[in-house]
């Protein structure tokens, strides 16, 4: 999850000067109104890996907000009184008053990584926990507490020169967990990606926060604190909160920046792989421990990015007896009467079986998010639907590969013009490509927001350049394969 | 729980003739009503005791409804074909469209119930489980279906009755489940506790129907349908429907009525065991094993049933280190700006300690929602959130006993009468206690459903006549002093 994370996210110091006036000043004209109204209180969970700056960032917030109206909540071991009372005791005991905000460090999810990361939490525990959070959590949310939680990431080299310099001071150890050293790294990124998926609700969103640069880090702070505390006093019986990461004033590099779209194939060398690849997949799908699992095969991507083009090579070698394909466009008014995910439930493949969804579940938090056909408040819980789902599906031993083609904005160009010129390819461009291309930065920012929260262990999504096609479809055919025989 | 649905429950059949026709009515409009809008589909869920007659009911059901709108979905061992898809396969199948209504014999309740009564699945399988289903029908509910699930109970020898009557006829055996048997009446109950505690959500509620009067049983069916679709057709988004069983023209027999208000104490016997009991507990409060543990006493009841007193004999025999006594009443500013739990966790106990609370969390579904302090939505989530904040006192090892003192109508007249005719007694009586007087119904029902959903293994209530002082005071005693030696 939150693959945008780990790119560097940038913000000049000099943009950061011209931009901070306007940052602070929303920010604090956020707070004031919520002082002055009263209907509810804020609290900012920090948390993330070390080294990061959580310090230095909450420090900066500091000077931006109201000071006396903003408490910061510390925990590390519970004091001798906090454990005569149940563990939750202190975090209760310190809830802010309506219209005060409340600054948390080393919150409720601190014991839980700490246990976890050192193997003292088995799954069904930890699953436990994760239940206990999200009832004190929803509590608090429908009792008017507005939780925004932030998960600071860096990038594992980036974090290793930061911890060996704080280390070198010894007053500065003390700022740093127990468990948080380079050595458990993997572990702490991989709990962190855990609890985000059990604990991030429309109630009570994680927002992962970029922290390589220090300036775009706060900037993002305060603008997801600001645009929040601004939803919740335009409704104040909003629960959900605003999930996708900031946009507008600052740029953000998405999941889909980090395609490199020159990768290209030959044609000799893309025959050669593309028949290898067909032949390995052929002869896994024929054999008697696939015939227990299945697979669920999910293509988006940009207009024109070839998604038809890429399954035809990849049903190809098989057997058309086990494979059907989903071409999803407008749900029939049968779907539109049921539940959302229903339409995709009856075209779940039986057991050894193949399904492959040219479009899915995803347009959700896609066209439908972008067009408006889908609430606010719908797509914003589709997320953690579509998690479960899945979820579901892999639970059940589907092995389920999520593919995003990508193109340029130039390419899609080139590409609708040729299916213009083209008579037998006429009826593969209409109105709805044309005017999708005009909102393709919108569609840009649902789709990273899709990435970032739906790239599960599990069920990850693979982004995949196909600005040259025989490079996608080789792709596309190499990671089935992959997949199938780490898997089988 | 739902000690209400024990009681025998009737419907004089002379009664239900003339009620009839308007149960079916009303069930009739509001069913095509539903048809007309299109907005929302209904599930009703059957499950409970067997012989507890739910197919019967049903077809009851059935002959009052516009059955052309309705299916019966009933699953036992999943088919071939089931099998081959994920577990909840089968149920989204059959997910009924907007406007029609399914009712559901056998759901995705049976496989877990059957496991846990058979032993196959340990608590955490169990609460994994519960997680499911409660993510599965929260996504329904969202999505616009309104789920009620009833279940179905019999007192204990009239469904020994029941069952041997089937057995007997070959024919109807294949209604039973199969671990419908005598021998797992118990574990069954148990389990269904659980499953009720886990998974009455406001989104998706269960609903008690005590069973051994047939005609009691539907019109408490048939009335808990027609009033959860008048509400939602009412207000399209409301995800929380009507939780409290029925009321109205149906009178039920709440858990209240079961006390017998004859018991006493003559002054000898009285001072004597009070005097035993005390001398107990002192000794017990007193021990290394209580100073490791803690204690939560709740005492709720009709004004002027004598709380106060009793409590002064509890304390008593305490070391008056280890004991506060909390008067809860109007919450103060303070209070009032925090989440409504604030208050309760603010004054429990230290390790060892004992917490006596005069009223208590529970006046948000007396006090609250008779005198509508409290909204419909928050009134009806707090039995949840009770049900959880008590969880976690019992999991940090305090021990939770809960007190409600029970007195007669005419009973508090007299004693109203007798302080007002008392100098030193007037404080005690205001115009409060007149005004919430002449709403006596209206707070027995909050009573009875107080009861009936926060009446936990863990955290019972105990229900006390205390139409004699002298009885309830030992009553209490009694009832803490064999919790410690149980608990201990």
């Amino acid at each position: 999850m939150f693959a945008s994370a780990q790119l560097p996210q940038t913000l000049d110091k000099s943009d950061f000067k011209e931009l901070e006036p306007q940052l602070r000043d929303d920010l604090l004209k956020a707070q004031l109104e919520m002082i002055e109204r009263k209907d509810f209180s804020v609290i900012i969970l920090v948390d993330g890996l070390d080294g990061a700056g959580k310090g230095e960032s909450i420090a900066r917030l500091y000077g931006w907000m109201e000071a006396r109206h903003l408490v910061c909540n510390a925990y590390s071991e519970p004091s001798k009184e906090a454990r005569q009372h149940p563990p939750f005791w202190r975090y209760w005991r310190d809830l802010p008053a309506k219209g005060e905000t409340a600054v948390v460090f080393g919150s409720w999810y601190q014991p839980i990584l700490r246990a976890r990361i050192y193997g003292e939490l088995d799954d069904d525990g930890f699953q436990r926990e994760m239940m206990k959070v999200r009832r004190f959590e929803e509590m608090l949310a429908n009792e008017g507490v507005l939780i925004l939680k932030f998960w600071y990431v860096l990038p594992a080299d980036v974090q290793k020169q930061r911890l060996k310099a704080i280390e070198k001071k010894k007053a500065a150890r003390h700022v740093l967990a127990d468990w948080s050293t380079l050595k458990n790294r993997d572990k702490a990124s991989q709990t962190g990606e855990e609890i985000i998926l059990a604990t991030s609700k429309g109630y009570a969103p994680w927002f992962v926060i970029p922290s390589e640069d220090a300036e775009y880090r706060d900037a993002a702070l305060a603008q997801t604190i600001t645009r929040s505390i601004n939803l919740k006093l335009a409704d104040g019986t909003a629960k959900q909160v605003a999930a996708p990461p900031v946009v507008g004033g600052l740029e953000k590099r998405s999941a889909l920046d980090a395609i490199d779209l020159s990768a290209s194939l030959d044609k000799k060398t893309y025959e050669k792989r593309r028949d290898d690849l067909q032949e390995m997949l052929s002869e896994i799908s024929d054999t008697k421990k696939f015939a227990k699992r299945g697979m669920v095969l999910v293509f988006q991507g940009n207009d024109a990015a070839g998604k038809g083009g890429t399954i035809r090579r990849v049903i190809r070698p098989l057997d058309p007896r086990i494979y059907q394909v989903h071409p999803i466009s407008a749900p029939s008014d049968e779907e539109k009467a049921r539940p959302y995910l229903w339409r995709f439930w009856r075209r779940l493949p039986r057991r050894g079986h193949v399904a492959i969804f040219d479009r899915s579940w995803y347009e959700r938090v896609l066209v439908e998010r972008v067009e408006g056909y889908a609430s606010h408040e719908e797509w914003l819980r589709a997320y953690d639907e579509i998690n479960s789902f899945e979820a579901e599906l892999v639970g059940h031993g589907y092995l389920v590969c999520k593919f995003w083609l990508s193109i340029s904005a130039e390419e899609q160009l080139r590409r609708f013009k040729a299916r213009e010129e083209t008579s037998y390819k006429q009826h593969k461009i209409t109105d709805d490509d044309w005017r999708n291309r005009l909102k393709w930065d919108q569609y840009a920012i649902a789709a990273g927001d899709m990435i970032d929260r739906t790239s599960t262990r599990d069920a990850p999504w693979k982004l995949v350049s196909s600005e040259d096609k025989r490079h996608a479809r080789v792709e596309v055919l190499q990671t089935i394969c992959d997949r199938l025989k780490e898997e089988l």
